[in-house]
């Protein structure tokens, strides 16, 4: 089922989750016109996003929040917890490391590594930062399932290859940077100038 | 014009543009396929969107590299430098103060600020930490045109409430939270977990 949900839908289910999650507890249903508010697509494409999920609605009701969240989390995949090593602790790397956003969705930061010898040893939110040499053997001792690169970019390709050979099939690139990995490896890269160019393309629209 | 592009439309440019960027220089055109490949859409609204910028391409050779850069700037309002300002310089904040990706997109911090009067007067990459009392001063001053959120959730609404007075209509908001702010500041916001979600769902598909 999952192959045939194109990747622009699953792009948005996170964001739909989101959603649901910023409504007030004491609402129950959700209308495909509010996700759809939020999400920046209309309400045709909430509706046929979600119908990959099997979710309908009810017409003039919506989408029970309950349920619908309960589905998005499965597709997802957010039923069960996931493993993370950050390489890179510079600032990035020490913000992801603290970052509140994750472990409410399952992400829990179980390694950090960095290539500089003086910040091995040193502890981040209760985490000692572990030398390079040991990264194959901590990601295969600690079930790692993501990593995430937080170096700067001329290291970045470095770690994706060390990553792909301790057998991580996901990694999440903050270098800005295109990675090189074999076609069993998914990479997603976060570019944080993206929302700012959103931002202004409507600073424009608003000035013309 | 631009008011009838759809937002989803507007969230591609900056994934197409950088696509363009991470080509080899030698290349000197790009088809739409290449760029439904890495934006995760298919081309054919790859094509809708880009016409919707004017830009319709070549049957069998595509769009011009140069050119379409150039048309993607321009929509996106690139063609011109924006001075930003960064509330909360705890680890994110610092990150984003020093971040690579911003400068080549016109995008120039100019000034940082936070609450914690053992930071304000301190200096990350040759920037001093200002005071919360000078907000509004030196939004004016220096010219600020984009405010970003780097605070923990709880202090982000004052912030946002701050930068509204301040007179700026755009933010950028790192924070775990919903910010009400009025019709006429435009938010966008970043959250970090959202790409892992992503690979979740992909590595779910694999696992089944």
């Amino acid at each position: 089922m999952k192959g045939s949900i194109p990747a622009a839908t699953v792009a948005r289910l996170p964001i739909y989750l989101r959603c649901l999650g910023d409504l007030p507890r004491s609402q129950s249903t959700c209308s495909s016109e509010e996700l759809a508010a939020i999400a920046g697509v209309n309400s045709a494409q909430v509706r046929k996003d979600l119908s990959f999920l099997g979710s309908q609605g009810v017409r003039g009701v919506g989408y029970s929040v309950v349920d619908l969240g309960r589905e998005l989390r499965a597709a997802l995949g957010l039923t069960k917890g996931y493993a993370v090593a950050i390489v890179g602790i510079g600032n990035l790397g020490r913000a992801l490391s603290n970052y509140d956003g994750f472990a409410g969705w399952g992400f829990d930061v179980v390694a950090l590594f960095d290539a500089d010898p003086s910040k091995v040893g040193t502890t981040i939110g209760g985490l000692e930062v572990e030398s390079m040499d040991d990264l194959e053997r901590i990601v295969k001792e600690r079930d790692v399932a993501i990593g995430i690169v937080a170096t700067p970019a001329e290291s970045a390709q470095y770690v994706a290859d060390r990553f792909t050979s301790a057998g991580l099939r996901s990694i999440l690139n903050f270098a800005p940077t295109v990675l090189q990995v074999p076609d069993s490896v998914a990479v997603r890269r976060v570019d944080l100038s993206t929302e700012l160019q959103i931002l202004t393309f409507y600073m424009t629209d608003a000035g013309a």
